[in-house]
């Protein structure tokens, strides 16, 4: 990465059959988006995909060069459909190997060579030059190969190794947003809002229907780097919104 | 579709900016996993992607030859950031048009001709040759296009869309399955584990940590369509887990 470069990017990748069966909610791609935020990181895409070797080896290929980052979670267990770590060997073209780190972990952890049974030993079993990824949870770590970054599925050791990693990653300004709240419907306040949003195109504005007890209304997100320029749009939105409420009280 | 089609799979494509800034949690992968389930249709992938027009069409033509239903959330509104259907028409090479089945819903919705403003009428514009999706909450109807089904992002109106689609998606016989808590860290029972899958080919087997409380547990997912062959492979997996139990109770 070139030292001026201005704005970062990631993709996730959540691998895992249970996601895509509707067995559990993701809760890590709403918490990584979050963070990428504060870390001025974009996030450009999310991909939920099957335990499938071919699949994950894909999937990498076709993201990798389109973004500075790639996060996945899930698959680096002790089972056998824990197949993250082979897989992204294969992405990158190389074997997964003993990782002497990783082994001294899992040694710590389970306390004697004889815990070390061929399930937990596979857990020190990395892709050949790759670093490894402090999991503070439990023993065995995440680990990073090229701009790949590879988490455990579960949310709190996620949390713990991204945490691990986040002061390593490098991000633009973080972009600052403002929410209007608008008790209208979307399509009252439609015509006017693309108006807005020609007058400052460098000012992002997203609209944001909601429904609920049968009453629709709308949030108007707007988000920018430049501070300054996202309050002029944001007092120029109020005021329309005012208009228009005023407008529909006296209907 | 072959009539003796033995399985049937779908990607869902969440366009959505507010979930990839993490300013909105997603609601509906799961609800849909789910409701594929049920309908013995397999969820291939999930995709969430910005609004940006040619990420949209690049992402349908990627995944619409290797699934056989594509389920798109989000972007149908009035407002500009509202580009999912002329995105669509551009995947399918096609122009959006007004569609008169549309108009006459908005129409409806909203009581006069005068009412329907540009923003209004936008949701009138479907690719040419879509058919129209009933939206029994709001006017604005969703499409279908070729095997894409083009939906709301607001959780309640998506739902009814999809209500009323899915008696019309074909699917294959529903997938059973049967979840073994077990009270032990997953890589304690790992190594049994990988001997079951072994000796039960045709029954899926997904391990999942738990992690609460500072206290590992696993749940063991056994997934397969014949019923009887599930019922046996979840009788010896119990079985195991309770010689562990024992093994552990004793130490």
């Amino acid at each position: 990465m070139s030292q001026d470069k201005q704005s970062y990017s990631a993709a996730i990748i959540i691998i895992g059959n249970e996601i895509l069966s509707g067995r559990t909610v993701d809760k890590n791609t709403n918490w990584l988006a979050l963070r990428l935020v504060d870390l001025g990181i974009k996030l450009a895409e999310v991909r939920v995909i099957p335990d499938i070797r071919q699949k994950i080896i894909d999937t990498i290929h076709e993201l990798r060069d389109g973004v500075d980052y790639i996060f996945t979670t899930g698959g680096i267990g002790p089972t056998h459909d824990d197949i993250t770590a082979e897989s992204v060997a294969g992405a990158f073209g190389v074997d997964v190997v003993q990782d002497e780190r990783a082994y001294k972990l899992l040694l710590d952890h389970y306390g004697a060579e004889a815990e070390l049974t061929p399930a937990r030993l596979k857990m020190a079993m990395l892709p050949e030059g790759a670093d490894i990824i402090d999991n503070p949870v439990s023993g065995a770590p995440g680990f990073k190969i090229g701009n790949v970054y590879v988490m455990a599925g579960v949310p709190r050791i996620m949390q713990g190794m991204f945490d691990h990693i986040a002061p390593s990653l490098t991000g633009g300004p973080p972009v600052a947003s403002v929410t209007v709240e608008c008790a209208l419907p979307e399509s009252v306040i439609a015509d006017d809002l693309n108006a807005l949003q020609d007058q400052y195109p460098q000012v992002d504005m997203g609209s944001y229907p909601n429904y609920q007890h049968g009453v629709f209304s709308t949030s108007l997100v707007l988000r920018c780097s430049d501070e300054d320029l996202l309050a002029k749009a944001a007092e120029a939105v109020r005021a329309m919104v005012a208009r228009h409420n005023e407008r529909n009280v006296t209907y």
